[in-house]
């Protein structure tokens, strides 16, 4: 028997997310790689890339755009495969990289992309959805779909920079930029009191002022960043960010995603409010009923518990039988709990089903 | 700025590689997860699916098998695909394992598989080759094909760990054997002279004695341990291993994989022996020659060593424009080269065609 000993490499050297006004046009300098796949989406790509295209060409580094459909069917085995044969055809190798610019769907495909481009390759992400900045830029999730269900391909890869230009929010449509808001509402929940304050400011809008705006993203990421690093692989309180998450995941599925992921995450997170409240753990439910006020989610349009039931139990976060809450203890103090019965569910499902209806 | 920390988790935990007569029938205590995919292919699996089935029922575990053809087809973006929907579809999830048994192309499939089912699940290892047993064993690369080249989509995954049963030698055709016997002489080469000497005996044959041959197995793979240990993730020493593995992959890549992997090697180690000896390092011309005659490789069918340099460029080991050469100092002491000159490459091949024709 030999032992194959551990190697001490870890698994993500550290990297910096920079959130400032124009750091598209200023990111040249802190990319090392020379060759350059930017992956992007016929969305995103139009507005920004050829701004990104030319501030590396204007650092001497060759850049190649690839431009995939806008939209969640991009994360498609079948795209997937595509990007990989076009960077093997351009002549792309292990010390290039891959910039992703666009929203959740371009980072996870994109950095996907990267974890598996000859077992690896460097990754930079210029996300330009709120969402896509308060959730994704932490914790190196990159995957794909398939029909089973979302995210069920992948693999956790770090970027070696993140980069976050809130200018893009001119452009980005009031009901997305709530989709993030919601992400923002979360960590605010979890972590920092004052980020639950800041969502009231008038400026906490696309148009918002710049500074403002980059604070409040910069804040919420901090506390993302704070959680995962005590837990990459999610063993413990990573699983915390799931606040909201485990009904939000089951209307996703129910709905087929005709409900976005933050209006999910809304109704998610009045639900375990309403769980959290019944059982004398936290009340914040004005709170959280305010923030579902100004995001206004697609209506349902269900009043049965059952079929989101169903669909919670074929996520990948539902593990061996058992279905994890992640509960409110009070603000700032979340907690894991496994007991949670039939009975508390419907109770809460018929309290939400009351305020929405 | 946020600084997103470094995560200090070491890439991969140490693991135990057992190497004993009869030990895919006593693997089960070794093996924690209870859920277990166990991915063979049509000719391995009837051989040593059932014992290993049987064993893994019989401590209690749920065992779904999963049967591809026999093949390098296999290692397809479609494979992977319908192995990744069917664990979905059987309800695995992220506490189940995969076992693979098979050559190198089931260890490559399934351990990618493993690395990918919702960013990564426990992956077990049961290489049924000489080749797989010494080269897949350690160093965690799993990966898939696509039309522009082997391995070129894939992720470093470490096993939990590895069972090599060399009982299965019984079944393993000696032309096969052969193929691994490449990698064991090239490790003998690199850092073992005892490997180089065990190779003449007569044990050393599918139907050699298993103390013998469990031994023989183990020394290579401590060589590679010991080497990859060092380097994971292939910045430096790593690249030894790649002795005799330039030439090789542009042989295999020009021949469509006429000519295997092994014997591809075995002629890659007769060139590097040349490229060495002309410029008075390591003088292995004798003893690799003879490693030949007992391969007795398939026939090159080729005079003109233009084609294969080609091939070589398109390799993903070639890095930057520049072909990096792995050379012998010495038995025992390796070193990388990057100013191999056209003309010593053709005159390498000369004499390795003067030997060969």
């Amino acid at each position: 028997m030999i032992e194959v000993p551990e190697v001490s490499v870890a698994v993500s050297p550290s990297y910096k997310v920079y959130v400032e006004a124009g750091i598209l046009s200023k990111l040249a300098p802190s990319i090392s790689e020379k060759r350059i796949a930017l992956i992007t989406d016929d969305v995103v790509g139009p507005l920004y890339a050829s701004l990104l295209e030319n501030t590396l060409q204007e650092a001497g580094k060759d850049v190649a755009v690839y431009t995939v459909p806008n939209g969640e069917d991009s994360k498609s085995m079948a795209c997937f495969e595509s990007l990989l044969r076009k960077l093997m055809v351009d002549g792309f190798d292990r010390k290039s990289a891959v910039v992703a610019l666009g929203g959740g769907v371009i980072g996870d495909l994109a950095g996907y992309v990267a974890a598996s481009f000859m077992r690896g390759i460097a990754v930079y992400q210029c996300p330009t959805s709120l969402l896509a900045m308060v959730d994704a830029s932490v914790g190196g999730k990159t995957g794909i779909n398939i029909p089973e269900g979302k995210n069920l391909v992948g693999a956790f890869w770090q970027p070696k920079a993140v980069f976050i230009d809130v200018d893009v929010f001119a452009s980005l449509p009031e009901r997305q930029f709530k989709q993030g808001a919601a992400e923002l509402f979360k960590h605010g929940l979890l972590a920092d009191q004052s980020i639950l304050e800041s969502i009231n400011s008038k400026e906490f809008a696309p148009q918002g002022d710049r500074a403002f705006l980059s604070d409040i993203v910069a804040r919420s990421i901090k506390v993302k960043a704070d959680v995962v690093a005590q837990d990459e692989r999610e063993a413990g309180i990573r699983a915390h960010l799931n606040l909201g998450h485990t009904l939000a995941h089951g209307i996703e599925a129910w709905s087929d995603h005709r409900v976005p992921h933050g209006e999910a995450v809304t109704y998610g997170l009045l639900f375990v409010a309403y769980l959290a409240k019944n059982r004398g753990y936290a009340d914040v439910i004005e709170s959280v009923k305010a923030f579902l006020d100004y995001v206004q989610p697609e209506p349902l349009g269900l009043t049965d518990l059952a079929p989101l039931l169903a669909f919670m139990k074929r996520d990948k976060k539902h593990e061996g039988g058992t279905q994890r809450w992640v509960l409110l203890k009070e603000v700032g103090q979340a907690c894991i709990v496994e007991d949670v019965s039939l009975g508390e569910l419907e109770l809460a499902w018929q309290q939400l089903q009351n305020d929405i209806s």
